[in-house]
């Protein structure tokens, strides 16, 4: 274990790839590989990328990983598929890509289903960016498929989000996306030549200015972008870049990370508590029946019943009820 | 509230939709409203309907609706929309379908967001089957956006599951959907006078056949729909019934009701545990110093010393430590 740590600290493929890949498979020495990790971490820009299905993230993303390349950033890509709960394959797309980089040692794409993850960015992508971070890598890109709980996940994981929209992908969608345009720090317009790119980008101006959106003193910039030409990606890095330096004067960075780590904590304390009260729920006669519902269909008061049984979940701990 | 539950059990619209209301907005009062319809609940046939956005879901459930309507069967419609996260509000299709139904008394239709249940089927969608089930509906109609977790929820929710497919939505669709099959009890091959659809029904067939999906010794059938001119309603129907007598008549029935009141009481003991943690944690300076990242960058290690606060969560609870 101790040789892959220090290979994967100098950042060496093959040490780096097995890493994820014990980190996918949940394996039982991931656990000893990750602790050797967590002082290593914290210092990547994580950078998560939503939006509707097409509006070109991909195209994006692979756009951004080029121009990172030739500054000679470190970068690691997350593909997080909440679509595919059950596999946690690669997609075809990332296949490519992963080909397309394949002899080029300074970034690793891989991509993580939301198996066991509730349908947003799970415990696995969590997990694989402390092994990118320790690799060395500058930059992580996080792309996630736009839909439901990743796309408001992103914003507990990624330092800066960037919301990627395009012109002409009708007017429900873009009223139904509302409520995502609360998190994003940079809005992307891709697709710029396409008729509508200036009306969107004027509605967008619209909606900041109606109701500007001021989380954590930043007022998110519009970039225009043609991500299949690679225009306009050295300006979404470059308002990204301003993004980092606007959090990092502000503490905000640091705060960040100080509320993920507590949140991850947390976690993992709730799913050791979700696992005993499952066994004890398969093995205690008086939890069982309280769960029978042919005896009380009444989940509060089942509920009730079985938290008796725990009166401390409800009072403080540095109060303990034996005298 | 004695008076709205009587209500509410006497199926008047006004009192149902003030429920389905105060459920929805999490009213203080719920609490005491849901204790006295529980013992009314466990009787409704509970049918979720997923698939790809475009199939032709809402049309085929609009379809269906009519049908029972002319049966003169009680019917509940909810539509679980997931990719809204930050809304409860209608969509467009439901205010059309309300409108179009508004004067029937045997109908109810509600839209539901996902708020608060990561993505998923959350536990407004739950109680309102239960408020449903108590003002007398023989069949609640669940309507999911074909996204992440909502479609896996939906098996712990419904008794049968319709998945609803269509000619041509792309082959790399169809093979994402592998996963989604697996939930299915029966197949809607709509929009059936496309071209591929014999193909589709084809390949359905041989994937049942290589691999048969035998989940409760049930082999789904196939049924070809063209639901905008209500063509094959009644075959959904009928298969959605013989699912239902199989079920029944195999145990399974109650089995999942049982299944189900389990896990609604467990996931009620979980959040009471969830608050019982974040308070503790923003109150114990214990918990603040092991959830301090500047200290511990090691989730693990912190839950660790966290956890330690609980011996109680390791140890099965009729083993008291203390003597």
């Amino acid at each position: 274990m101790h040789s892959l740590v220090s290979r994967i600290l100098q950042s060496e493929p093959r040490a780096v790839a097995r890493a994820l890949t014990m980190v996918e498979n949940d394996a039982p020495d991931k656990r000893d590989l990750l602790r050797d990790l967590y002082s290593y971490s914290g210092r990547a820009h994580i950078v998560g990328f939503t939006g509707s299905p097409g509006a070109g993230k991909s195209t994006l993303v692979d756009s951004l990983l080029t121009y990172l390349r030739k500054q000679d950033l470190r970068v690691g890509v997350l593909a997080v598929d909440p679509s595919s709960p059950f596999t946690g394959g690669a997609l075809l797309g990332d296949r490519v890509r992963m080909t397309k980089h394949s002899l080029d040692t300074g970034v690793f794409i891989r991509s993580v289903g939301s198996r066991g993850s509730m349908g947003g960015i799970g415990k696995s992508t969590r997990e694989m960016i402390y092994v990118l971070e320790a690799s060395g890598c500058d930059v992580i890109l996080l792309e996630t498929v736009g839909v439901g709980q990743a796309e408001l996940d992103i914003m507990t994981v990624a330092d800066s989000v960037a919301l990627v929209v395009t012109p002409g992908a009708g007017d429900d969608i873009q009223a139904a996306k509302a409520g995502i345009m609360e998190i994003a720090d940079v809005f992307v317009v891709n697709k710029c030549d396409l008729p509508g790119a200036d009306t969107l980008v004027r509605e967008l101006e619209f909606v900041l200015r109606e109701k500007p959106i001021l989380r954590e003193n930043w007022l998110p910039p519009i970039v225009r972008t043609k991500a299949s030409v690679h225009e306009g990606t050295g300006e979404v890095w470059a308002a990204l870049q301003r993004h980092r330096h606007h959090l990092q004067e502000s503490g905000y960075w640091h705060q960040r990370r100080l509320q993920r780590h507590r949140q991850e904590t947390l976690k993992l304390i709730e799913a050791v508590f979700q696992g005993f009260v499952e066994d004890e729920a398969s093995r205690n006669p008086r939890w069982q029946r309280a769960l029978d519902w042919a005896r009380q269909p009444d989940p509060y008061a089942s509920a009730d019943e079985i938290l008796k049984d725990m009166p401390w979940i409800r009072e403080p701990l540095d109060n303990p009820l034996q005298p």
